[in-house]
């Protein structure tokens, strides 16, 4: 393949995403000459439906990969001239590989996730999980949940609507498992019996500030885990240590998203804990 | 500006260019994260019409600049928000710069040209020069060779059409210098009252080997240009160092336009000599 890798973020609003950073310092580690753009639409003014002339673009100007975030992660598929087994199955992809002229998509967000609890919640029981927030970042990371062997998971979103229908989906998937919508109101039934929740929208965003739930719900019992991060310790997370309880911040599953995609494009190994350690760096610098 | 740097070589076969490597080996002894990529229109089977298309995408995909040869240098103006005086003078084009949102066209052949000669063949008279091919690389040397003070210039090519054209736009934009056209069999002529020689045609190339002109006409008195860069020890310039000629072979020009691209792009002076020196083991390495 290449002997340098010029890779691009995808998206509305990428800018300020500590994405390119994370790449390309751990591509110095590795001797690796390696430039990672981000290609944001909304400062360009590009409409998310363009995705598919990006893409060709990008091919043709040389680059080797692209990461593909908010609004694109679906629209892109039809621009791509296949998808691995997980990113057909969600219906969503975060990173599209140029692997000999075919564009090839992936979702390591689903990964990502998967492999941020398997590192860092070791032995944490994930029978009975549930999950609040059911978009986009919600739809890998439920699915990452199934894969990781729950076996009840209830999806809880305030618009019910789209919680049934993502909870419909996933059980079609995962027949070994019993997926379920629950309204929000049902969580001081729900979350006793859990063993862990999984937080999945943007409250708790530096623009979202907030906790998404009573924390008097939260109890030791329970592991705690954000995909929000930044701030890396948000409301919700300082909330679950003072009730007792394991926590996952949302920087695990931004590094292992990333540890997939550098290991697709490049073919190398990253050492996650090092970018681990640049992300709390870089969100210690940037906010 | 940007911290790191995204350059691009739009042209039909620029596969092999030696450019790429030019500046990221240069780019590296500075310290600078730069990529560079070949963007070959023949390989990828586009046509150079849409050099207008490349450009606006180049731009979005967070390219800071290109380099356009054969068949874009014209081609590319439309597209371009302003011209610096040299590619305005010209109506030629080889360094596109993204500057502040703007597409501004520079042309590096000539200053490029202009350089190597100052550096390289110091003190040599360049009253009188015939100059050998009036295509694209002919025009950008030409006008350098009236920049340098060339008072007497005499442009051939098998195509007289050509050098007469360009022999008039040229007298038109250097009203201080004579410059006509010859027909080769004028050579005989024209060569023992020359100070210099510049070759243009791609005669002596690996794929059109042999000499342009009958080698009996070179004398000690003149000194010799070559701008075919492979290989770097032409057949024209074995004779013209036989014949006991300064030469100058056209690595020399390859070199400065780079340089000048380079220190366009980065705002950092980039040390010639070491981009000749590598610019060599590249010509050795890969002929």
């Amino acid at each position: 393949m290449s002997d340098a890798y010029l890779v691009g973020l995808v998206g509305a609003g990428v800018t300020r995403s500590f994405t390119p950073a994370m790449h390309m310092r751990e591509a110095d580690a590795h001797g690796l000459r390696y430039l990672y753009r981000a290609i944001d639409l909304s400062a360009l003014g590009i409409s998310p439906t363009e995705i598919g002339d990006l893409v060709r673009s990008a091919r043709i100007l040389g680059y080797d990969a692209l990461n593909i975030t908010h609004p694109c992660k679906q629209l892109v598929i039809e621009h791509l001239d296949r998808l691995d087994e997980t990113a057909a199955r969600l219906g969503a992809v975060n990173t599209v590989v140029f692997e000999d002229g075919a564009a090839v998509g992936y979702n390591t967000d689903t990964t990502g996730f998967a492999s941020a609890v398997r590192h860092h919640l070791p032995g944490a029981a994930v029978g009975g999980v549930v999950q609040l927030g059911a978009g986009g970042a919600g739809t890998a990371v439920a699915d990452a949940l199934l894969s990781l062997g729950t076996e009840h998971l209830v999806l809880v979103d305030v618009d019910e609507s789209r919680s049934t229908k993502l909870a419909r989906e996933l059980a079609q998937r995962h027949p070994e498992a019993r997926v379920e919508s629950g309204h929000p109101d049902k969580l001081p039934v729900l979350l006793p019996a859990a063993d862990g929740l999984v937080h999945c929208t943007p409250t708790g965003m530096a623009d979202h500030p907030g906790l998404p739930l009573d924390p008097a719900l939260l109890h030791p019992g329970m592991w705690v885990a954000d995909i929000v991060y930044r701030p890396l310790d948000t409301a919700l997370l300082q909330a679950a240590r003072h009730a007792g309880c394991r926590t996952l911040h949302g920087g695990h599953m931004a590094v292992y998203q990333a540890v997939d995609a550098f290991r697709l494009i490049t073919g190398v190994d990253p050492d996650a804990d090092r970018m681990l350690a640049h992300l709390s760096e870089l969100a210690a610098e940037r906010g």
